[in-house]
């Protein structure tokens, strides 16, 4: 099987241009399949107070009604996908936008309410690869942004750590799939305070130990979450840290797997 | 050669929520390759004036500045071209959204500053068709919105019926294209007050007669030299009238040819 490198970056390189213009210069250079899955940032809810649409967050997550789900949609799959793709294409990579409607690629079903109504957010039923293998065979990159849809004609606010992980398993079917989480810190660290903490490798083993321990917080727990839902599905190898460290590999970084 | 249909709709069904409904669903029953692309419509208008951006038109052309260009980006490539895709897809019609970035498959050129400084809007310099064709002949429908880029990074706004022009002409190299213009009127009319005046057949000498003696107004000539550039250009076919009407070929609108 061929490798497939599937690479997510969050918010704090979305939100800074200088280092977003830099990634994107080194995802440019990542030579085989790759594929990108960028997360929203700032900007949608600089744009909802400019609009006047009330943001609200529940546990970190954006509750999405269908004003903010308007907005979401022109902020991510608008104008921080285009400028993505259009970046890349100055790079000379052949870069495609998607979200999960475009090609069917990743139906979601509306979060049922329990405590919380999360409004138009959804949880990725199913992955369909045909369109992006075709794509990546013919040395097109695919580029996702956080929104699916449910086949029904609607789209949904879905986390973009998630479809990240989704994508990895739906293609590690076809692709030796090489998932790298790019995130603000090097790595996942023993001690939240010490950034040169870095645990470099981690079984599953160790994941259950530590997470047992408490070592874990906030945002990092899901984020763990899916990328042992990716390497129980099939992706050989999971990486966490710092975008050019995990590129260039010079410097540490964690490295997850069973 | 096999057919393609290459159909655009304009602002009049973008902004009409139960007639884009009823488009869509008529767009998805047409048989073979397709491809659609869509105009913006008031909403960047609206947008633009819900955030204090002023709205600049020259001879119904938009002044894009920095800020326009987001603004039209959000629109058309995020809220308009990913709710025709999603819609399209509860359709059974497997669409794919596009700008002119998106694989590279239209270049266009910053337009020269002579007597109005349009800011960043796009003439066509190139269409590229590769992935494009891999798409269609996989079945997949391509959606495109009226943004292109430079390759050099920056995003362009390009005139819809241009980009339906010159996309035919591109594609007529692999297909033969049939491109069809809805708009609001039934056709091209003989006379602008008679909704019934329609022109039913128009070769290249009966154009050039009565555009000679003041037939055409307003938005019609430009739209009728984007036509004739395609059929001078190896389109087979061009029309333009009523969606509907067209797709079902059940009543009167203009055929063009040379």
């Amino acid at each position: 099987m061929e490798t497939l490198k599937i690479i997510k970056v969050g918010g704090n390189i979305i939100d800074d241009e200088a280092a977003l213009e830099k990634f994107l210069s080194q995802f440019s250079t990542v030579k085989g399949h790759k594929l990108l899955v960028h997360g929203g940032g700032k900007l949608a809810s600089k744009m909802a107070k400019s609009m006047d649409v009330p943001v609200n967050m529940v546990d970190g997550r954006r509750v999405t009604d269908a004003e903010t789900l308007d907005i979401i949609t022109m902020v991510y799959a608008g104008k921080i996908n285009k400028s993505i793709v259009a970046k890349l294409q100055a790079n000379n990579c052949n870069a495609i936008g998607f979200s999960g409607a475009d090609g069917n690629t990743i139906v979601s079903v509306k979060r049922p309410v329990k405590k919380v109504d999360y409004g138009f957010v959804g949880d990725v039923k199913k992955v369909n690869t045909k369109v992006i293998s075709i794509l990546l065979e013919n040395n097109v990159t695919p580029v996702f942004c956080a929104i699916t849809h449910d086949k029904n004609g609607q789209l949904l606010n879905t986390n973009a750590d998630t479809i990240a992980s989704e994508l990895a398993v739906g293609l590690s079917k076809f692709y030796k799939v090489e998932l790298y989480y790019c995130f603000e810190k090097n790595g996942v660290l023993m001690s939240v305070d010490d950034d040169d903490s870095i645990i470099e490798h981690m079984d599953y083993g160790t994941y259950e130990t530590l997470k047992h321990n408490g070592v874990f917080h906030d945002g990092m727990l899901p984020k763990l979450a899916n990328c042992y839902h990716a390497i129980e599905n099939g992706v050989s190898r999971v990486f966490i840290g710092n975008s050019t460290v995990m590129i260039n590999k010079n410097q540490k970084f964690t490295t997850l797997f069973l």
